[in-house]
């Protein structure tokens, strides 16, 4: 079989019968500006602290002390932000076509994303109350809900729009690992009515579950 | 009729007579970019609210209720610019040269794009009223009377920006998604002076239009 | 000639010596990200008005149109920002290799493109003062004087980090569109400390140049 | 040997067990969004200044006066900002498959690259203090400690995700400019305690360092 610039000249102009199938690059782009944002403005809610005329370093370093759960808020929500774009990175790393669905599948999940910065910032204000837990494992869990809705859509086997050659294990794999977040993220909203330190803890460790090794590894060739 | 590589290679080093046409792709990486830029900002709006020292659950919620109008502003803004991006990014997969006309129309187009999230924040804090529904609508029908210009200039047969071969009916299709959209946000804007909540029910209720099918999608092929 | 993928090839893989020409594209992606992100945030200084508990359509509307010099100074911003990415996006056509000369003056071009908001946020806030101007007048200098340096210097014969087949007008077409640039802006300085306002109209109109048709057009191909 | 496309194809298909090597251009295009999202926000810690009712230039000017420590932190931020992605830049021209490991090193650095921004409107603030001075030069040493590790993990024999061919000079070259960084922050850092101006001096002069020409630069060629 001849290689992928003759099938991307057809997609562009369309074949016989005009039709394209609309290559995802462009979503990739606006979903990595989205994050790139998201993830930044986290820093917008660690305000310099006003210290008013007389500034020393003990009440500076007390200050910025008082900014830890901020900081952590901030950090934690950057490490589960990375983790969704790792997750959506991975999708289309598959996903060769996009439709009408997939853009509006996008469109909810970037949706999502970039309400998170308000939920971290709650977060850091507030600290693990009831509201606040539920309000973050519900974005989160919504979140992971569409990337659930996107790998399932795009894989099913009348619609493919990814390979056929695709290894059911890279199906298998990719759809497990959102399952294993929603797992993580949904234990933590069940936890937050009740106990909402150990809810916020949940959330906090969920991305490290990310780090573990998988089967799935084994599709990712790092060998040249 | 050999692929597109040569062409492009002919683009970048010039014709026989030096001329070169310039490539789209740098416009699609900015408004990429400002899209999602004003897509993520909209969310700086959603301020943590400040419940002075005393801190209860009950407050919390309650403060938080009070967000929800600019949390629905949010969320309609965000479906708004969103379906605009999709305008854009369907133009630019036909679009296949730009010149400087293309430039400015891009540039008045990305102008009224940025100064949306004021206008989403006008409306999360003042809600329907007479003077920001209209604010609203005109910048709405502004942005696609820019893709409606762009789309009718791009695809002139004098000077054809996009293919010879575009079929007709992507043509129609394009035109008429742009056109459907002012309808929309043009009858939300003449409903302004009037009756500002219908207005801004019209505004929000529009992007929900593009999840119609239509013809066009014929012309969307996502079977490999 | 055989085209520019084996180029790029030993581009990547370095030559028989192991040296790599740097391919200019993720300077590029930082500056289309640095010039969206200075875009929109402009419009972060046009702030929500605050019209206190009693809000009244008239309120509203007066609040409104004292915020028209702020929109002003924002729109005005924008379009220069737009023509100065223009500018840049066109010389980045033709420069085929960056090296450390290149990446240091586009270090110092963005940064005065990211100082660009706060100057414009002070002339919408205060006017055309002499100060404001003088800032105004100088930063926008700055970055011209550093689009003219970056085409001199990659277009010297000695280190062409351009094709040897550029034409002759189009190195003297890119040079002298910087140059109106900087008369138009270097005008406005020379006027600030005498005559502020002519000094902000002369910024505000200079960008308008930009639409004049020149020669150089001819060595835009929009016909297919 | 045939060049890269078949090699990408194979890839983006999977090999003959379907293992796929992921391309590091998405890691690029979210690091780019977030230098430059990080890299434009450093402005907004210059706020306007508040002049109240009466505003004259004299006022104006005094107040400006009084914004150039922020403006020179901003400056100095903002030149770091630019040689740390220069520097990842570099790292990814020539890594050319990424892992999970390198997806993490990554959101650890970019997790840095995004608190900058606060790190650097607090020495706006409170100047040369020792607890400003601790905290900038931790998380610079931090950040340059993520790319050595980045750097030797892809370069290390037994899991290359580098070329098989890069010269030993350039694995050397790059690994020495980013001790050269770590050597001048760590500086600044050791200094921090006991001399909060001088290790301020350290940390703005550091980047200035890559400015110097290096053995490295004979492997970037830039004649055609």
């Amino acid at each position: 079989m001849l290689p992928s610039a003759p099938v991307e000249q057809a997609d562009h102009q369309g074949d016989s019968e005009g039709r394209v199938g609309l290559p995802p690059n462009r979503i990739e782009a606006l979903a990595d500006g989205i994050f790139a944002v998201a993830m930044t403005i986290l820093v917008l809610e660690l305000h310099v602290p006003d210290l008013g005329p007389v500034v020393s370093e003990t009440g500076l370093l007390s200050a910025l002390k008082s900014l830890v759960p901020k900081a952590l808020s901030f950090g934690s929500g950057f490490v589960i932000l990375g983790t969704l774009w790792i997750g959506h990175r991975f999708q289309f790393h598959y996903i060769r076509r996009s439709n009408r669905a997939i853009l509006w599948i996008n469109l909810v999940f970037l949706l999502m994303i970039s309400f998170l910065p308000f939920v971290v910032a709650l977060i850091g204000t507030y600290g693990a109350m009831r509201v606040t837990c539920v309000l973050y494992g519900t974005t989160l869990v919504g979140a992971l809900t569409c990337l659930l809705a996107q790998w399932l859509y795009a894989t099913r086997p009348s619609r493919r729009l990814v390979s056929h050659t695709l290894p059911p294990e890279v199906f298998v794999g990719l759809r497990n690992r959102v399952l294993m977040g929603m797992v993580g993220y949904g234990g933590g909203l069940l936890l937050a009515p009740f106990a909402p330190r150990a809810s916020l803890s949940c959330y906090a460790a969920t991305p490290l579950l990310y780090l573990l090794p998988t089967r799935f590894d084994r599709y990712v060739r790092d060998d040249p």
